[in-house]
């Protein structure tokens, strides 16, 4: 059998069976060290599966520490260090690696971390590994979702699919709403305003990658619990829903299942809503298994590798 | 400028600057934590670069976790946590990647380490990124060595190449010292042995990845020394003389420029030699600069990337 007839959940399956390992699945993986838990946690872009070589370099920096805090975010934790392994192709600009690590650079100072080492190799196409170190008193997984929370995002959903579209148009000409939504695919932020928040009160947390409804469907899962979800309440940004409307597209369906927004998707009771965030109730934890929205089960349809 | 114009260090050092970082140069990233340090380190296996898809599985796994934990080991520490990025061709044999597991839990239950998580993604020639974290009481770098020292390594130098040269022969049939040569190159271990030996006396240590000559002239650098060399003094394995003797070639260039042996280079006072491990005397720290083999400067050739 190959990869691609096996799936990627299904590899996992297999790589954790074979390692005998009862600890992988979150965002990041918890260890205990000091009566402090260090998060571990490790993402990739490559180029021509995440992004493409005309891509902005610094922007290319910026997103691959970002998504790797967001990560640590999502357990409720912070970044401290990180290494990058870069796979590189030999006919590379020079000045192509130095803007990379410009972006690097202003991203660990946005969320106070520190690359402290790494690793080159050549390559043919440009390979991107970030390895991160976080650290947190209290680790928040996918598994912990109670009956009766609310389901809560931060920010809004659908965006950077939105801004992938628009990218992948190669347009002479971009409005400014489609420049913001263009901007929110190449240079995501990791939700940092959210870690207190996250480590106080979540039960179950981790961030929006695959899209709302695939990542929804791995907590639910994790959980054991059921995730309703309406359609209504869903954020959406005005720049979206004018990106819908000239394209003559549904936003409900991007904010559903729509990828790489790196917004959190965290549950915990109604009551500890906090209006100081831009969080937004969307659904509730119930009794029972899959996501439903508007009290239909939706299969989730995210990003998939294999 | 492009990349192979620049060179690696060239570009290890515009990263550098690039970050404003003063603390990459050693095989890991030592940060201190709770009053100990822990060691994080990053090491990679492309296809085509580092082995070739028709390698053992299990010889690839176990390579890659005992690659990694070499680096810890040369600064003084134990491994305890990795993480493994990979990179897939979608019509990979899912059995490839099982094999690659089972050499991966094998190494791990060898050197005492976990792997607690990971990632995975699609590309057209298999990646392997691991990422160690491990902790030592006392990092020892590349840059303690004192004049007057003796440079010590461990075990038997320039195997793996003569071993790799044997892969790359093809042959029908091997005899069995060329098999424990391919041996030495495909299964390399890390000297776990030498962890409490060099935490305790030695003043710089590295292990030989790119080669002696290559690797001792980083050592010599960042030290500050000259490092003096005997070439009768280099420790060579029976396999590798019979290997010499039936090739025509000299085994002491084998020695002084074979790389991926993943031996300890170290120094220490004379005294400090242990009879119970298998280390050589192979020369002496004193003042000046570069690396001198029989009172002869001599110019690195090992591997590199660009």
């Amino acid at each position: 059998m190959r990869l691609k007839e096996l799936g990627e959940f299904g590899l996992i399956d297999l790589i954790k069976k074979t390692l005998e390992s009862k600890v992988i699945g979150d965002d990041t993986a918890p260890v205990e060290y000091c009566s402090k838990k260090l998060l571990l946690t490790t993402d990739v872009l490559n180029e021509g599966v995440h992004f493409l070589r005309s891509y902005i370099p610094e922007a290319v920096g910026w997103k691959a520490i970002s998504v790797n805090v967001s990560d640590v975010i999502a357990n409720g934790g912070l970044p401290k260090w990180a290494l990058i392994s870069l796979n590189l192709p030999e006919d590379l600009e020079v000045s192509y690696v130095e803007r990379f690590y410009i972006g690097v650079k202003r991203a660990c100072e946005f969320y106070k971390c520190e690359v402290v080492g790494g690793n080159i190799s050549k390559s043919e196409k440009i390979g991107i590994s970030v390895f991160l170190v976080g650290e947190t008193e209290r680790f928040v997984g996918r598994d912990g979702a109670r009956l009766g929370d609310s389901v809560f995002v931060s920010g809004t959903l659908g965006d950077s699919r939105a801004g992938l579209e628009l990218l992948l148009m190669e347009k002479e000409e971009y409005e400014p709403f489609e420049l913001a939504l263009i901007q929110r695919h190449l240079r995501p932020t990791a939700r940092i305003d959210y870690v207190k928040h996250i480590q106080k009160y979540a039960n179950a947390s981790m961030d929006i990658s695959d899209g709302l409804v695939a990542d929804a469907n791995h907590l639910a899962q994790r959980s054991g619990v059921k995730i309703e979800i309406l359609s209504e309440k869903l954020p959406l940004s005005n720049e979206l829903k004018m990106y819908c409307e000239k394209y003559g597209k549904n936003p409900i369906e991007y904010a559903l299942f729509g990828g790489e927004d790196y917004q959190l998707l965290f549950t915990h009771p109604k009551e500890r809503w906090n209006p100081f965030l831009d969080m937004t109730e969307i659904g509730r934890v119930e009794e029972g298994e899959g996501v439903f929205v508007d009290g239909k089960k939706v299969e989730p349809k995210g990003w998939k590798h294999f």
